[in-house]
């Protein structure tokens, strides 16, 4: 067996049921590391004070949660005291923009792409039936923004610019750098969302001039439910909690102490592998890009270079990814598409759609995601079986699209 | 030993420290149930999959976070379809304050009580600065507030009613089933804050005519981070946190399910052993209680009978809380008082400044809340090592307060 052998406790019936899984999906989520389970135990089961106690059993947690920042900071190149710990990527970039929308009240103006996480999407949706103006970038078929464009876009009343450092389904790498030096330049507040880009390649907020930077601890081996928001310092600040004085007044809510130690962990695990991650995930990719790129009607969405090493999204023309997905998991695979089925009709992933991928193209597109129990024998296994299911699936395609 | 016994994990010695404590601040923070932790682990450690993924390794998951649902929901007699996970009971008070507000945009006018939790105090301050307008009822020196001067208070664009279940500081317990009748009565959406009721006393939200109720997992066995909030079916929705589709649409973010987990676990828990709590945590309390009460120039602060089983909060005329707390956690006791202690002043407790405690014994009270592992013994050191360190603080008083 060359997959990820997991383990469920069989509830009812109370005993252990082992099975495979060869888990291409790390950019939905990924496991929690040992080291980070290990890591946040104590703080489930004995120093489960509230650090916001007078007794030392709660506020020596204190020194836990600032470590846990430490650690964090370190990552991204960051001061710890500029890291506020939130329940998860979702709030991260809300308060980025409720940040950026209050430090300018006067400012109405806001610009995002298009291939954006639905966090900002659907935020710049509700600021637009609020009377905000919100632009939304095009990007080129390669899934990149040009630099002119969002030049052209930036206005005298712009308060934001809110671009991701990596698509979540094509793994293309905004010019992040450029991005910021341009926001820094003209004067208006720059949040980017490294959700994706955290842990698979080197982030410096200095280096790219971000001002808000938003994380999420189960992309990169901390459990769900917890989230950063790295916030320059100075930059203007708006709770979007409110309550307590947690986070020191940025954050309000009992700190989750567990899982903010969990994030500390994960963010030290990260920064310790990352050279050697980068070179082996890419290896890996390429295997098996380079493995399904050889089939007939498979082509690659996205820059090629530009890209996260971890990442490949491949259209299979002529194919319904949906369908192609369930054979697969059929063979133990699990990845997934970034079309969304609501009330039974399947749309093609808003990413593509703005990639300007042709719709039969975009509704066959797969993305898998490499992460760090990833193996070559579950990359074969993944090369081995999508050839035959193309070709089965391809004798079945309704042919309305093609 | 008769206390808490409590296991440090030494981490750079590697060794592991033991200690006693005597916790009475079960209002602060609850321990995870060893129940809790053993049905959450499961999700950290095999389980990690994406709820919203399409394979079943993540889309099984949903049928355990339903379940949770199912729990959180018979233990406020709601339906499941009316729970929300949130990541605490802030952010939940917080989305409720948001649905009022977001209802009926013309109705600029918000009631709370002036003894409510910050999570609703700071929003409150905050709706103001956006120039909306807040009525803080008033409350009795028994810490209750009267009907009358809400029915008075409530105008014919008002609104939101958010008063709270019982209060954190003194345990005093609203007359929610007239509150929530008088609300519905008058057309005005009710929220209540039952962070601290839930798994204290009975909490029905049907009987109580409640539109929405906040709930939040570490004070009730389950760890830090989660939340929850109920929504009456049909009440007027707006969620706080934008984004993804989760939780049907109403809190994006993907979901914590081990936290969810834990949360239906610990609710399961609540239930089952409600009865028996009261009954035991009353007689414990009223044993703490009398043992104190006994001593020259001590002083319960809010009503007697409408209060929380396992909550009292005794002013020390006299003396100053924090430097009574200081001498009883050398005694290994976990207490806590109301004041905080911010730019190196001390404040007196905004609660018991609202029921009109005179200053000098607001200073000096101190809240004891007891919980599931409260025994006999821990109540009996409290009660005997009080008298003489509240002996020794008299004696070094500064007299200026009194």
């Amino acid at each position: 067996m060359s997959g990820l052998i997991l383990c469920f406790g069989g509830v009812s019936i109370g005993v252990r049921e082992w099975f495979v899984v060869y888990y291409f999906d790390y950019n939905a989520t990924t496991p929690v590391a040992p080291e980070v389970f290990d890591a946040m135990v104590p703080y489930l089961r004995d120093r489960w004070g509230n650090p916001s106690s007078m007794y030392a059993f709660g506020h020596a947690l204190k020194g836990v949660i600032e470590s846990a920042r430490e650690s964090v900071a370190a990552l991204i190149q960051a001061d710890a005291g500029e890291v506020v710990f939130t329940s998860c990527g979702t709030e991260s970039s809300n308060t980025a923009l409720c940040c950026g929308l209050n430090a300018h009240p006067e400012r109405r103006h806001l610009i995002m792409s298009g291939v954006e996480h639905s966090a900002n999407l659907k935020t710049g949706a509700y600021l637009e039936s609020l009377g905000f103006r919100v632009s939304y970038l095009p990007v080129q078929p390669d899934g990149l923004i040009e630099l002119d464009q969002l030049e052209a876009t930036i206005m005298t009343d712009t308060a934001m610019v809110s671009l991701m450092w990596a698509n979540n389904e094509t793994g293309v790498v905004f010019p992040i750098v450029e991005i910021g030096a341009l926001c820094r330049e003209r004067g208006v507040l720059f949040h980017t969302d490294a959700v994706q880009a955290a842990g698979k390649i080197p982030i410096d907020v200095r280096t790219a001039s971000v001002d808000y930077l938003s994380l999420s601890g189960h992309k990169i081996y901390a459990p769900k439910g917890v989230g950063v928001l790295f916030v320059r310092d100075k930059a203007p600040y708006q709770s979007l909690i409110l309550g307590g004085g947690q986070e020191k007044g940025r954050r309000a809510g009992t700190q989750n102490v567990a899982s903010i130690v969990a994030m500390g962990e994960a963010a030290r695990l990260a920064a310790r592998n990352l050279d050697a991650e980068i070179n082996r995930l890419r290896i890996l990719r390429d295997r098996l890009e380079g493995g399904l790129l050889k089939l007939p009607f498979v082509c690659r969405n996205g820059d090629a270079d530009a890209r996260l090493p971890n990442t490949t999204n491949l259209g299979f023309s002529g194919i319904e990814s949906e369908a192609l997905l369930l054979l697969l998991e059929k063979e133990g695979v699990c990845a997934s598409s970034g079309s969304a089925c609501s009330t039974g009709l399947l749309e093609p992933s808003h990413v593509l759609t703005a990639m300007g991928v042709p719709r039969s193209l975009a509704m066959g597109s797969v993305r898998f995601s490499l992460g760090r129990m990833s193996t070559d024998a579950e990359v074969d296994h993944l090369v081995s079986v999508v050839p035959r299911l193309a070709e089965r699936l391809r004798g079945v395609s309704p042919k309305m699209w093609f």
